[in-house]
């Protein structure tokens, strides 16, 4: 990224040529997105981190099709949550382990309903959903209304951000029209996102101007931080079966030897529809953010919910909607392994739980 | 701004120790933004860019009092001018020089006019506007809706995209109740951006989720991006006045060589009140685009109108607002001076333009 700081500091609009040479890097870049997402390259459009594509992908569906309703999985991030409120929509519930209910979806599609938006896996559990199910059952519906003549069209939304490291992205094999790509997540840069939007789907932009971005991203664009989020995104996918077992296997070493330590520790979602670098458990009767606290002065950054500040001292929606008691809520902490995880940081991670819950639990 | 990519890549709204020490450098740059612009640290929005920053002024302002109208300078930059079309307004001509008409903005003032947006310098011309004077009008105005009991409030926004490296951004004393900032215009990087909103302004989030920037910017913040911008936006404040001379001399420099070579050459906007870096020039009859080519291949960049891509090939509507002919618009350049510029390249980029124009012009 850094040439693009200083000695290729162009504007990539600019008509000369050193201008043109950086276009033509940006456009590479998007083509490179474009090919692991299985898209065009005029389908990603890239923004300004994933909750401006979240944003982009809802209002720009609903303000296109007024009237309209959506539906947003109950355990969707407030990135999504939070435009969806603009507009009539309900929430899709989840189960026990946190996936959506294919029965319920459809009987909460109705004849205005032009956008579902579930994520394809969580943030704070890394529940994976069954997209490619939830997609067939839209295209039964679209067929459903072509033959009475319902011309609003069904679209597919998913947020992306957490699952480039570990899962095919591919929007067709998906089934999915939008999708949300977030760099940060990958070991790319902050604030730099993609949104794919298929040719299918028209999108009302929400930042106007210059009319970069096919005109729905107005502004000049992070030319760093694209080639970031475009490498990142190549690095992650091109490793993301090597990658995920070796996390797996860290991440179940982590859950063995702390069952074995703490017997009544619940694990939050379903195991096995789950991304392999995510462990969200609970110790009933804790309280999450003591535990957080008292592991960080050990050397272990952990999490409680989501890092978002709107989040922050009130207890987990994600959760609630899976229907976990208030104690499991209150107790749970959220344990992520990455690239700088070794079994060796597993061990100190355990013993560090096992001093700092041990303390309290006896 | 490189450790945040790296060994500081922490989102800044984690709980642990690793995040609220970002968190601390985040406030620490927007103190130092505030100090600059006379603003408390929460009037201070950190944004993905300056259009990003005029979208949430215009939509903010106007999303809070529907049916209210705005005016906007007829001059200004397609990232005002888009977001404004979405409401009731008017634009407000310039006279031949450039600057905004006092008379017929009062003029244009209803008791319905919420919001006048006016950049400080234009992105063209490098024309300053009368600011004081229109943020006089306004508080004029203002005391004569006390009077008649008109609550609507008057607020002046300005972009001030191209000035933080030439002019005082004090908003108090400049009188304005918001103003865009922009890293890239200042050595900073791009797509990162700051509104100024006075405490007395409320103005309607555009991207919501995570509820960062007082809710007004949801997102993961750009912590790079934002360390970066405040840093330039110091460097570009404290040196100001030194890099006005400087870039004033070079520029003036420039100009005196090619009116002695071409007298017919006509300088598009008020010499006086102008940016010191910027020229804006017409070869009446000629073609700013070839002109533009043909010094590029010699290794003179310059620019005609505005870079983003909205613009090209049309005529500049800056120009056209200030009553300018078609072939004083065609034939328009923009050539600027920044710190790499010296006296030796002024020389050089004389003589490439000598060549290039004298080639057709004779």
């Amino acid at each position: 990224m850094t040439p693009y700081f200083s000695e290729r500091f162009y504007n990539p609009s600019a008509s000369y040529l050193a201008g043109r040479e950086v276009r033509a890097h940006v456009e590479a870049a998007r083509a490179s997105v474009a090919n692991w997402l299985g898209a065009k390259p005029a389908e990603v459009i890239f923004t300004a981190g994933a909750t401006e594509a979240n944003n982009l992908a809802i209002h720009g569906v609903m303000q296109r099709h007024p009237g309209a309703n959506l539906l947003v999985a109950a355990t969707e991030h407030e990135a999504t949550l939070a435009p969806a409120r603009h507009y009539a929509h309900e929430l899709i519930p989840v189960n026990p382990k946190g996936m959506v209910d294919l029965v319920l979806l459809q009987n909460l599609i109705d004849g205005h309903t032009v956008l579902v938006s579930v994520a394809i896996a969580n943030n704070e559990t890394g529940v994976i959903q069954p997209l490619r199910q939830i997609s067939a059952l839209l295209a039964k519906i679209r067929e459903q209304r072509r033959h009475t003549g319902n011309e609003l069209p069904l679209f597919l939304h998913t947020d992306a951000a957490q699952a480039a490291s570990y899962l095919d992205l591919h929007a067709a094999r998906l089934g999915v029209d939008l999708m949300t790509i977030n760099g940060s997540k990958m070991y790319g840069p902050k604030q730099v996102g993609a949104l794919f939007v298929s040719a299918k789907v028209m999108v009302e932009p929400q930042i106007s101007g210059g009319q970069q971005e096919r005109g729905l991203r107005s502004g000049t664009e992070n030319v760093a931080g694209i080639v970031g989020l475009a490498t990142a995104l190549h690095k992650a996918q091109q490793h993301r079966k090597v990658t995920s077992e070796r996390e797996r296997n860290l991440r179940d070493l982590l859950l063995r030897h702390l069952k074995q330590k703490f017997p009544d520790l619940v694990v939050n979602g379903d195991m096995k529809h789950r991304l392999p670098n995510n462990l969200n458990i609970s110790f009933p009767g804790l309280d999450g953010e003591r535990v957080l606290m008292a592991a960080d002065e050990r050397g272990l950054q952990i999490a409680t919910g989501a890092a978002c500040s709107a989040n922050k001292h009130s207890a987990s929606h994600v959760l609630k909607a899976m229907s976990c008691s208030e104690a499991v809520t209150n107790g749970s902490i959220r344990l992520s392994v990455g690239a700088g995880t070794t079994e060796e940081k597993i061990m100190q991670a355990s013993d560090i739980l096992k001093q700092v819950i041990g303390e309290w639990h006896g």
